[in-house]
């Protein structure tokens, strides 16, 4: 059966997060329904990354299999005509091997992390930022999550539902910088533990408001201890915004 | 009566654009509707531009007059309290001179027009942004655009409805450019007729897409015809970005 890799993008906003589920609105349950308007059989979509309820995604990486060797151009137009109108969008659909998976190939995972501070309410980035209503020190948040850097063990950043065989992950890099009006917060690893870019992000607010030092997030970070975390960011400012392969 | 003026952002997607009208959400409608709630009078509110339906406002600007002499932090909270759950904010709010008038005084209006020229449908910038679903060549429209420049009579790029007196406006700077994915058209003059940004950009459209070349956009302009304009863009990607003023 061809396997075809796909780009996604999606406003996780109306979503029940990516994964299949009963009665409520994932991005896998709708591109898997397009996918079957297509093949004329069920079709099971693997993601990259199983980004929870209202986690957008400018890079998504999935896979599937179609029983029929489908233009690639035609695959992409074809999922997104029957995805409408939900806030889905294949951005490319490719050929790959039968050796290509979606998440168990992926060798590295981007995010990025929106948060704009200031007093008056969101208007058309409602739901996309995290507005924090206090002005934030972005250049104390940048030096304190260097902190983060490395080889821990990441009990602190876990979200106590997080499925993961061990807590110890790998965090190649984390950078937070103003961005016009915005702060953003980027950071990539091998892969991450469940909600840990949301704690680190919610922590790393404490820096920025002068709650916390550098000291407290590392003293934190080495508790190993989910009670030190500072309070978790929601999910409208982070974007799972590119997956890296092989080659 | 103390004056206050508003510094304005708002998302255009819900409402009926700037003026007030029965039975339809409009901008000046539910600004109103908050500033008499503080002020236990009616208020009525002038903006520098009338923007229409859809489009949107990054620092539309307004001045209102209210019974009290509120602190001025105090006006922008309690507006932005009362015109929940809208997509209306006040940025900043100013005590000004009862000489200060938003449209009257007003010596410039900048306005950004967002395109994204890509064939999959739009997700997180759904109503943000128009997409064009072919490859525009952005050089070519920049150049193009230049023939706009300077004083000219602009009617074939204003709407059939504009009450302005003369159709004869001086378009100071235009530019068209690729940022990101996205190509930005960004232009500035001391008024516009009603629909001229949203028409330049669909005749620039055309010229971006081969079907006009520099030529044809300056025969459209020097037509002075409505009918020799191309198609309107949609109000989706116009924003009112800034409103100069002395001083």
């Amino acid at each position: 059966m061809p396997r075809y890799r796909l780009t996604l993008e999606y406003d996780g906003g109306p979503f029940a997060g990516w994964q299949r589920q009963d009665d409520v609105p994932t991005v896998q349950g709708v591109l898997e329904a397009a996918a079957e308007a297509i093949n004329g059989a069920p079709v099971t979509a693997h993601a990259a990354g199983r980004t929870d309820a209202g986690v957008h995604a400018l890079g998504q990486v999935a896979h599937l299999d179609l029983g029929k060797d489908f233009r690639t151009d035609t695959v992409r137009d074809a999922l997104n005509q029957h995805m409408r109108p939900h806030p889905v969008a294949v951005l490319e659909a490719e050929r790959v091997g039968e050796d290509f998976h979606a998440r168990f190939s992926a060798k590295r995972r981007h995010y990025l992390y929106r948060l704009v501070d200031r007093r008056p309410p969101l208007t058309l980035d409602r739901g996309h930022v995290w507005r924090v209503p206090y002005r934030l020190d972005a250049e104390a948040m940048h030096h304190a999550a260097q902190v983060l850097v490395g080889q821990h063990d990441f009990t602190t950043f876990r979200d106590s539902q997080c499925q993961a065989d061990s807590p110890v992950k790998t965090l190649e890099a984390i950078s937070v910088s103003r961005v016009g009006a915005e702060i953003h917060l980027t950071c990539r690893a091998i892969s991450f533990l469940h909600r840990q870019v949301r704690s680190m992000t919610g922590s790393l607010v404490e820096v920025g408001s002068g709650k916390w030092s550098a000291r407290d997030l590392k003293a934190a970070l080495d508790a190993a201890d989910r009670q030190r975390c500072g309070p978790v960011a929601p999910p409208d400012g982070l974007y799972l915004t590119k997956v890296d392969y092989e080659g």
